[in-house]
């Protein structure tokens, strides 16, 4: 590997050393999280099978294989339309936008982890003027008492399904219904951030669309648990879609062609949609299995869905080489992205269980974190 | 095919037509135009070989596929960086927003038919608050006495290389160093539209370097004579670019993964770039075989690029009905997207020529259009 040389105390740099960990991650051949290594050959081969013999690319959203998927989610959101879009980013500050402009109201309502918030640069604001009212707590479900507290006019309320930045927790579902009937009452459009509603389907127990039906617009993801390689869709009433390809094109998203994103969600849809219940199952033994080693905890506990947040007692440091150890020695990934916490001598890290934790017995995740925990104690 | 039923009077929809034109056209082996028709399967297994061995995925803009990718269009252009974009749209409002912020002035310059104006829903003003002075006559190459006649600050002056809607034409090189030169003298920044650039490259017959040398910044893009999937870079300094990655997450382009649109891209330019010179040939024979029959005109008349537009004299309706009828008798596609002109009696079409037209002659090509005119005076 070339990189930079090594300086007078022979210490690596930051770039250097997480190039090499890259490296030994890429190596990997058993993942507790994921549905397994992309490999972008074995991808691509996949998709050419996907594509019909004779199917034709789309063209700047028009064409019978995107149309056709558009049509497909819209049935399963139970929504009159949707569009297909490059990424959810996109989809969700179009949709803020539509409903602002509606409303003639700049502000909207959502949770201080919400995306829009803390992963988009904040676009909803240099792109689209639009103003934030943060409701409820960062490390909490927003209740229905957090939104009596607004007190001023809102164009729309964005509810994360389930809410990613704590661990996936869902609201129950009469919550669920008084906070989107809330936005109702006050003249607002409730939207759905549904980046994982696939994943929450085994906890509501009921179909997408009666979910999606006490929202005025949907957002869904289609590289997350599906597995595809990106790309969204935004579903709601004809006119609000047919004002979203407007949007769409000045955000320049409607590309000359999408198919490789469409042909993935299309595949990866018919491949796991009927397996989120299984991933869920699968997580819940897994969040009992590492609870069950001292210093270890996981939130939601059980999980609602197949993703948790984990937290690690011990020295950050000291764990992420362990970790990066086995990695190298065994080609087991236990996890990425260890992050520190605000409580002293806690770490933390977020894990999605799809396909790949097949490969791994509960055996094996109990004494391989048993091993992390231990150094992670040294000292 | 399925459709809406006929009406009483059995004309059939306009919708029902286009469809029908659609499925003639997608059966067609032979093309005047374009690299011929994309067959996805074989277009995805080809993108299956150009991934390297162990090629691993981009992740949301990092990884070794994406940035040499990056790496080999900056260096290609003489830029200090360049970043991979979704689209060109997004590329080139991120170009003039950059420039704008950093010139305090939302005014940015450009010919009445630049992509912006007329093919972006008006992006820049909608999502970026820009505002537009349009410089020299739709149907004509902008002029330095045009610039001279902006007498109010500007934040950019965008050029279009080559200027697609008046038919691909060309500045000569010493008005193009004029035009740049006036931008810089008034502290404006120049930014090139090169969506066509690499189809420049013989008129001008100088590096592309050379050409980007002139200009701040440089958007190029990988779909159209490259004949990639989607894709766009933006090219330029260090510092802009850096800002550039900001607003593209803002934008919602900076997607999970790009690979399929860097693979195509990086195998396109491999395998085409070479070629403008030929395709540049190869459209000046084919202008001249057509301007040999009467009623048909060109321009620019020879072209300058691989592009022109074409003049045809006749009725619009007959013309299309000839054309459609070759297209599904001999499976030979001359053009789509016939268009009324201002002067009655004159209908016109864009072509580019690519690797097609090598499997039509001149003799074909002047038989095929004589046919087309007849068919057009008959009254």
């Amino acid at each position: 590997m070339s990189g930079p040389t090594l300086d007078a105390n022979t210490a690596i740099s930051a770039e250097e050393r997480q190039r090499e960990r890259d490296a030994i991650f890429q190596r990997c051949e058993r993942f507790l999280g994921t549905h397994g290594r992309p490999r972008l050959r074995a991808t691509l081969e996949a998709l050419a099978r996907e594509a019909g013999e004779d199917e034709a690319d789309d063209i700047y959203g028009s064409g019978a294989l995107i149309e056709g998927f558009e049509h497909e989610i819209a049935g399963l959101l139970g929504k009159e339309a949707a569009v297909f879009m490059p990424s959810g980013t996109m989809a969700q500050q179009i949709a803020l936008r539509i409903w602002s402009e509606r409303m003639r109201c700049a502000t909207v309502a959502f949770h201080p982890t919400c995306h829009l918030e803390i992963h988009e640069e904040k676009g909803y604001e240099f792109l689209h003027g639009l103003r934030s009212r943060l409701v409820g707590a960062p490390h909490a479900l927003l209740t229905l008492d957090n939104l009596r507290g607004v007190r001023e006019p809102i164009a729309a309320l964005l509810l994360e399904l389930p809410q990613r930045e704590i661990g996936g927790q869902l609201p129950e579902w009469d919550d669920l219904v008084a906070q989107t009937a809330w936005a109702h009452e006050r003249g607002a459009a409730a939207h759905m951030d549904g980046a994982r509603l696939w994943e929450a389907a085994p906890y509501y127990d009921k179909a997408y669309a009666e979910v999606a039906a006490l929202f005025d617009s949907v957002y869904v993801s289609f590289y997350k648990g599906i597995g595809g390689i990106s790309g969204a869709a935004l579903a709601g009433p004809t006119d609000f879609i047919a004002e979203a390809r407007i949007w769409l094109r000045r955000h320049g998203g409607n590309l000359r062609s999408l198919y490789p994103y469409v042909l993935a969600a299309r595949a990866g849809l018919r491949e796991r949609l009927a397996r989120f219940p299984a991933y869920h199952e699968r997580a819940v033994r897994i969040a009992r299995v590492l609870t069950s080693i001292p210093g270890i905890a996981v939130t939601p506990d059980p999980p609602q869905t197949n993703m948790m947040h984990v937290y690690l007692r011990g020295d950050i440091e000291q764990i992420s080489d362990a970790v990066v150890a086995i990695a190298r020695d065994e080609r087991v990934l236990l996890f990425r992205g260890l992050r520190s916490t605000a409580l002293p001598g806690y770490c933390m890290f977020e894990i999605s269980i799809g396909d790949a934790a097949e490969e791994l017995s509960d055996d094996e995740i109990h004494d391989y974190f048993t091993r992390v925990m231990a150094a992670g104690s040294d000292s």
